[in-house]
């Protein structure tokens, strides 16, 4: 079950010439509910006004922000003991044409959604992936936010449909490990954690920005590099992160069968202690 | 003023789970409305039903979505003798996720709009240009067709507000012409005509196709290759298509002054005498 509000107001519908729905002009944020607060808040607002920033949209008050998320969860029928919130800030209404309208108000839309959980087992035992055939390509104006042109993610989760498979890993048009769909992606090799740079393309999840919080404070090193396609072959372990799943490992990548390793379960295990339960094993 | 219809029905909202407004899925046509009749009708339906295909969206029934149209014509108090006709086909509505749902019919919406028209003396002396900071990204999935992924145009069309300048060209990443924010762009040197690849990104405009139709006919070559920036420093002269004004010729790109020349003269020509009679001089 889902509920959609319009600045506060319970809709079913919007203004028909928003700029989100014309060109994919606007943001947005998945938001992990809990208890019925939102997770992790401050990095949602802080990813979702640098991305204003970027894209040159007024940028939504914080606290009128929060009072229309409140409010939302307030009125709905959803159980916001566990939900999910997906906020959307489009640049506003305007007519015809790229040029958006002088003094253009975003529009902010809040959706509510029943909470999906991640079985105890894709935990404990990792889950299976593969790595898509659509490529990210390379686009450093949009890199790190979340924007609302993702057609390629699209495309990418387009390509599967067997239920086994938990998510795609994602390369660049240049052959570069980037990110899944709908989640960034960590590899241990070695004993030594990496992930993607964000800087050419990708999102820059919040869970990401969190369990790189976690290593930082721990003292665990994590390169935040540029990774190959050819190291998916030699590495031992991977993780993916998500806002609404915490950190979960891999056991299979593609073909090949991966360990769910000390690594990885040492960082749920901190990323578990530090806010997100669910990923405890 | 404009006017919105959702499958045939005058609306001013549309669902708020649109998949077009959660990620840009889908694409989306502007045609020119003369004397009541859709221009170049058969070559909009053509790259919209090629992008369906591209991105997997069912298409929308060609007879259905003409019915639509006329219908919205009809009802429209849009002055239809000269006016702009959007359409826009989303995979549908769904709920949060980048997975479509199965079964998922397409929207159709159309808006109606006042025709804009260049005035006399920019077919007769021409426009000016600037050329965008900002590039467009390689993205061979999404090159040719017209989606809603159109944040690289939103951010390119926010560099100027000069009323003067009537256009932006664009770049790709690595340094080649590609288009303009709104257009497709023709250079001439030493009278040889090329067009830059839709290969690699870029939308291949109905007017650019129907230039190139129209050169092939008279024996006219034109080249379609890749154009390095650089070679915009060495050309003689510059025109611009787009499915509304037809055929412009630039007076001046960036700092550098151009001709309207011979050959320029010669495509407005052909192309007014084949059905966009404004852009004869």
């Amino acid at each position: 079950m889902s509920d959609w509000y319009l600045h506060g107001e319970r809709v079913d519908s919007m203004p028909v010439d928003d700029r989100g729905a014309q060109y994919g002009d606007g943001l947005f944020e998945t938001v992990a509910i809990r208890a019925g607060q939102p997770r992790f808040w401050d990095l949602h607002l802080e990813r979702l006004t640098t991305g204003c920033e970027r894209l040159g949209i007024c940028k939504p008050e914080k606290p009128a922000l929060r009072e229309d998320l409140d409010g939302a969860l307030a009125a709905s029928a959803i159980d916001t003991e566990w939900a999910t919130a997906k906020i959307v800030v489009s640049s506003g209404t305007g007519p015809r044409g790229y040029q958006r309208p002088e003094a253009a108000l975003p529009t902010v839309r809040i959706g509510l959604f029943d909470g999906r959980r991640l079985a105890t087992e894709a935990y404990r035992d990792g889950v299976q992936a593969l790595v898509c055939q659509t490529r990210v390509a390379l686009q450093p104006l949009l890199a790190g936010i979340k924007s609302l042109n993702r057609l390629e993610q699209v495309l990418a989760r387009a390509e599967w449909d067997d239920a086994q498979i938990a998510e795609g890993l994602m390369l660049d048009t240049e052959g570069r490990l980037i990110c899944g769909t709908m989640s960034n992606v960590f590899i241990v090799r070695n004993n030594v954690i990496a992930t993607p740079a964000i800087t050419r393309c990708g999102v820059s999840g919040v869970m990401r920005r969190h369990v790189l919080a976690q290593l930082a404070r721990e003292g665990i090193p994590c390169d935040v590099r540029d990774i190959r396609a050819a190291e998916l072959d030699t590495l031992d372990e991977v993780f993916l992160s998500n806002s609404q799943f915490g950190v979960v490992p891999l056991r299979q990548l593609a073909a090949r069968k991966l360990d769910v390793g000390s690594v990885s379960r040492r960082v749920m295990g901190l990323v578990a202690a530090s806010g997100v339960p669910e990923c405890a094993t």
